[in-house]
């Protein structure tokens, strides 16, 4: 029996609750289910070779997970890539989003909501479809037309927000009060299934863990998941140590960094800026707290990159071959820091979470 | 020793010959490694898992293959999707590509040229680039600024010619009496890397052939392949046939479905015009002949699709969840003639070879 709990008052939370009815705070599962090597079904080139390990029935899939691992040399720094963006919908969000959307339809739902003008919004309409869910996504008036044709093409329907970014999150917390919210930002669901990235590195590097892991920040799901994931294989006895995890973020939108760097336990919110790396404008990061705590936890750290590094940097991936979104590149730009901080041999794993033929001039 | 020969005279070819330089005629492989089982590498998530059966050293890998299958159903069909568009350039052209790239470096060349506007020419700058290669893609003036502009991401050097688009494959056959050409289209390196999608689907299937196959036809690559691939699996007796292979064409470039109503063991050759599904606009079918003799020895079919039909059966993929390019979708526009061939119950693969996320709108 699945049981969720809020990680701020401990209250015990239902089936399709975003956010404790009590306290406002964040939700997670009580516990999960240890990690078993001997449970991975070989035969399943899909997150759901894990299925034992996570706590939710698969009725729909689009291929998710699985994701390519390749080897690289950057700056003569021998890099690891691993390739969120070549999940079904071009972002790391579907391994998120099938756990998420299978718990939803398991629950006889027929209508979600949800806030996001870009790769959580297309992931959303495109598993809700998959499931014959109707999903309605708020996203800004004044975003982007090619990321609103993704969301369409996909199924979901746009409701569009006018005013700041911040008017359609309200704005779709106001229909959540009615409707189910399937939210990248606050279900449990959905770390749930970015756990399976660290599976999936832990054997894509031959049953060890790699020394380091960066990855792009935002809400820090994605984050989240992979330090949890090789949490549990360390539990298990599997691996000797949690990577060193590293989370960066734009100097326009860096709440997370500034945590870190005053030493305090929480993200210190502000007025965030846009950057080019727009996967990751986030004022108030829903599990900054977890994620400041898994930095700790791991000897990582949290690194602002400049604004005027990020197209470089995503322009050097696409020389070697790696097309990723802007946000996915603020990785790269944080090797010169990454390379202060850990000797040369370390074996260093970005995560390059969205595709960048979505971006590709016309 | 890999013998290389010509399939029309059969004189012994040199490593670095495009076609045979007596007849002119296509080259391919004097024998090719048999399937083994037991040589897959379980620990190895791309298509260098079946490395044992592929006369190609790696050198340079971008983590392409093992791609996902995913069940979908569609008008109330059971259908399954492969995703071939969720290779890293965006292509099913890149495992063809990885086979070619890694012969062509290990000949110790610095340069090579290719022809294409579209994927193709992506893909080969991709790996030329990874390899350390200088690529110079030949494309139409006339072609579509966003393919440029991927080409060029991806580091490969345009030529654009003008005129027809005939124009740039006659300059980059010019260019090719003293470079080296890595030819999607005639290179036999390329349908080596496209056989690896067959033992695949072999093993998404539970070690079982699926019992019909629909892809976009072309030069032909991926349907030989394919054929290829599942005809070594069954001389290993591995399966007990060879799934029924079905290549779609649009109606408007379709010399390979003219040349199976007529009975002929060549395609018809004639004037073909543009359609949406601009991947496989193609006049003279490099190995149309093995084709059409794959499709007799298959018990297959050739099929062509009405030009209004093929946006429609993309727009209805997305719906699914499956974000393919305009020339994928020619497969789910055959479906209604596949069903009068095939029994409801027959599985039916429909491979989408190109990523719809260069096609959505700005």
């Amino acid at each position: 029996m699945t049981t969720i709990i809020c990680t701020e008052c401990g209250a015990q939370a239902q089936p399709l609750d975003w956010r404790c009815t009590h306290c406002g705070g964040p939700l997670d599962f009580d516990e999960l289910p240890p990690f078993d090597a001997k449970a991975i079904i070989a035969g399943d080139f899909s997150l759901w070779r894990y299925r034992a390990m996570l706590p939710v029935k698969r009725r729909i899939s689009l291929g998710e997970g699985l994701t390519p691992l390749a080897k690289t040399k950057i700056d003569g720094r021998a890099l690891y890539i691993k390739q969120e963006y070549l999940n079904p919908t071009g972002s790391y969000k579907d391994r998120g989003t099938v756990t998420m959307m299978n718990h939803i339809a398991a629950q006889g739902v027929t209508e979600v909501v949800e806030d996001s003008s870009g790769n959580a919004g297309a992931s959303v309409a495109a598993y809700s479809s998959a499931a014959g869910i109707q999903a309605r996504i708020y996203v800004p008036e004044s975003g982007s037309p090619a990321k609103k044709a993704l969301i369409q093409a996909f199924g979901g329907t746009l409701v569009e927000v006018p005013g700041p970014q911040q008017a359609k999150t309200d704005a779709c917390e106001k229909a959540a009060e009615t409707t189910t919210y399937a939210s990248h930002a606050w279900s449990p669901y959905f770390t749930l299934g970015q756990m399976t990235a660290a599976y999936e590195l832990w054997e894509q590097f031959g049953k060890v863990a790699p020394d380091a892991i960066a990855t792009p920040v935002g809400h820090g799901g994605l984050f989240l998941g992979l330090a949890r994931g090789f949490r549990q294989l360390y539990n298990a006895g599997l691996v000797d140590k949690v990577p060193r995890m590293f989370a960066i973020q734009a100097a326009n939108s860096d709440p997370i960094v500034r945590g870190w760097e005053s030493g305090a336990d929480e993200p210190v919110l502000y007025e965030v800026q846009p950057t080019v790396a727009d996967g990751i404008i986030v004022k108030v990061p829903v599990r900054g707290k977890a994620v400041l705590s898994a930095i700790r936890e791991s000897d990582g750290a949290a690194l602002r990159v400049a604004e005027n590094t990020i197209v470089p940097a995503q322009e050097t991936l696409a020389r070697h071959g790696f097309i990723a979104e802007p946000t996915s590149a603020v990785t790269l730009a944080a090797l010169p820091q990454l390379r202060e901080i850990l000797p040369e041999t370390a074996s260093l794993v970005l995560v390059l979470t969205g595709n960048g033929l979505k971006n590709v001039e016309r």
